[in-house]
């Protein structure tokens, strides 16, 4: 086969592939919101026909949640079989006015930092899902067939906690099991240098009410005597960290290792400047563990932090209202061995051990997924990163990554699948904010880099 | 004249009252919500239109919020000049949910508790303002006449901290002085003991915004290393109070006097069943400073509550969002001699000192009221406490209140008129709160009380 016929091919259908991704972004695949159930439908409709037209067996498969979308095309031959995974939904969009433009009328932008494909789920992950698809378009169309055997996998709730993914490949790991997994979730080493994830933190997501008085009161008439709910919960966020920084939550550290040595050699080798990370979004000062480089409070140490509090009166004006409840969003990073159930349990005792009298806490569950590293002996990792390496003209690395990818962890121990962490995003997309973006640089590159990946190990 | 009479005439007039009531309760007045003007302004006309019907020389006049309205009637004679204060605007209604009813759709009810008058402004104040209206309404339909030079005053911005009042007051102090003002937005001690308020506690109230990161960040990516606005704020909403539930501002209990042993006694002879009060709420234990008896918590000592809190993802389901912004909306309670600017300086410089590197706050100001203590000398006061007396057939009482009705120091200071605090209202109005109500006792003995009061003093 000849790689440059089919880097040009992508060169040549840059334009045609850019209209194929604005018409997936306009549907509203929001998947934590039931609001949006058929959006999301529409959404793994719009695979399933896309992979069909390329001549991929694929099908929507159903969930108690939204549903998957499966596909296989390609021989079995001696090459690796290669199963790419990535997700159809898109977080929700508010707040709703800090955006330029409808989150779901998105448009190719020419900004002063080049041109963007601009729109919710823009970089995560539909715009990412795409390069790939694209890469095989391009593949099958030069070709007239395919690199290696090839699975595609997406799902509908990654944004949601993933509820229906675990139980899902259990019930399906003979037809799902491959040798790597392509994972296109993550991004590019400040916003330049192509990578390979090897670590990725695990997510505890926690929400709680208290409960005071059982309505809501005239602070007037009955402040001072009467415990109030927000004070509580307050007091329980500011425990939740002592005055370095270090989380009290009991046995939290339990399992968290130590960076080794070679890992923290090459990491200050990427000499990270995180006074620019940090000056994009107007601070200067990392805030975590005060004993740990700021390289490590992102990628190998975990956190916990309040995603969202509320409670009482928040319109305009003033209401003197001694509200019944206050409510917090709470999550926790995790790395290495920390156990998220028994991190849960711990937490939910020590808020449980803080309450006042009067007061009653009600919990929601929203997830639980260990950190997950990835050995990377296979010289598979060593082709990928020569590949992105060629296509980039930057060293590609392995890094770390601070969000969680939990579907990493489950590849390799429910179907004894390579996960490989490889994606295109940038800093500055704004993903889980107003004017998500991403590059056309990305889009593009990240395009070929696939063509270039699957023609390393095929 | 013939109180009987008057008496009569208001027994037999109930349901016509009541259905008045009920439709100036339709009126969404809700003056904190910019939404609702043209609702003030109709609530206004409405009132001047009834004072019109009565023969009351009554106007609507413009302020830079919502109008006030004023009215006239009876002769300057020899006897006292009676000002009534009360006002047209209401809470909001949110969470709508928690309603049974509409807000705005008011009606009775028969309760196992007895008849009711259910909707948004029912006790606080329409309900209450109305008593004094239907009063004399049986008065000049009785007698051709007023029973005393008669002041009407009723303004459209307490629930909203009162912007206009005190310059409208300021501007026609003349025309408003009279001996006693009469000010209705107050209840009975323990819903069965007729009381006038002497003790009223001042308000400050602010609200501030904590800006950390410029924008909103993902969790994963941003999390350990930026700071978090919401634990900021927790932690500045965690130490305002000391392990004793005592405030911690500094400078804040400048200017507490300690109970006078005199009214220690009587307050004990009250024999506050603080039990009961609280377990109408779902609550046991006194939560406010751990040395003060109950009802000091309540009306004698200064608090600090806060209101409301917001910030990040508030939604269904999870987003793992590091905000950039969390807010509070926080009021003191003041007593005594507490300068409520000095506590402003002084709570915002203690906010300002916690804040920790790359974080900024942003105030807004929601009013700044004292307390005020109401001498109770005058003859008049102990004839209106006969008065209630002999109408509710119970002892009547000079009492504290929790709230703050910051008109009734304006009254003394701006007008050198006599503040005397009466209504009718029960602890289990709801005011503020869903599911509003106005006890028909409170509505027809209301009535008849200020019939007597007027008899009493003209």
């Amino acid at each position: 086969m000849s790689l440059d016929a089919v880097l040009a091919r992508i060169d040549d259908d840059l334009p045609a592939a850019t209209e194929r991704l604005l018409d997936l972004l306009r549907i509203k695949s929001i998947s934590t919101d039931p609001a949006f159930k058929s959006d999301c439908q529409e959404a793994a409709d719009w695979l399933v026909n896309d992979l069909q037209s390329l001549g991929v067996d694929a099908q929507k498969r159903p969930t108690p949640g939204h549903p998957m979308v499966v596909g296989h095309a390609g021989p079995e031959t001696g090459k690796p079989h290669v199963l790419f995974y990535g997700h159809y939904d898109v977080q929700p969009v508010d707040p709703l006015n800090l955006w330029d433009r409808d989150p779901f009328d998105p448009a190719v932008e020419d900004t002063e930092k080049g041109t963007v494909i601009r729109g919710r789920g823009a970089a995560d992950d539909k715009g990412q899902l795409m390069t790939f698809m694209e890469a095989l378009r391009a593949w099958k169309e030069v070709e007239g067939d395919w690199p290696c055997r090839i699975t595609f996998f997406f799902e509908g709730e990654e944004e949601s906690g993933s509820p229906s993914l675990v139980p899902f490949m259990q019930e399906n790991a003979d037809e799902l099991r491959a040798d790597f997994a392509m994972i296109c979730d993550t991004g590019m080493f400040e916003s330049r240098t192509p990578s390979i994830v090897t670590m990725l933190r695990g997510l505890l997501g926690e929400e709680l009410t208290i409960t005071a008085p059982t309505k809501d009161l005239h602070s007037g008439m009955f402040g001072g005597i009467s415990i109030n709910p927000i004070r509580v919960l307050s007091r329980i966020i500011a425990a939740l960290h002592d005055e370095t920084g270090r989380i009290t939550v009991p046995g939290f550290y339990d399992g968290v290792p130590e960076l080794p040595d070679e890992l923290k050699a090459q990491w200050q080798g990427l000499a990270f400047d995180h006074a620019s990370f940090l000056g994009e979004v107007g601070l200067s000062h990392p805030a975590g563990e005060q004993d740990r480089t700021p390289l490590e409070m992102i990628w190998s140490r975990p956190t916990c932090d309040v995603n969202g509090i509320w409670g009482g009166y928040q319109g305009d004006g003033f209401k003197t209202v001694l509200p019944s409840q206050a409510s917090a969003k709470i999550s926790f990073r995790l790395v290495g061995d920390q156990d998220p159930l028994a991190i849960r349990e711990s937490f939910r005792k020590m808020v449980e051990d803080m309450l006042p009298e009067d007061c009653s806490v009600a919990w929601k569950d929203h997830g639980a997924s260990r950190a997950s590293v990835t050995p990377t002996d296979d010289p598979a990792f060593a082709a990928a990163l020569k590949a992105l390496t060629d296509e980039w003209q930057v060293p590609a690395a392995y890094i770390g990554c601070g969000g969680s990818i939990p579907i990493a962890g489950h590849f390799s121990k429910i179907l004894d699948t390579t996960p490989m962490l490889i994606g295109f995003g940038k800093d500055d997309d704004q993903i889980h904010s107003p004017n998500e973006k991403y590059d056309m640089e990305s889009f593009h590159k990240g395009i070929r880099s696939w063509a270039r990946i699957l023609d390393a190990l095929s």
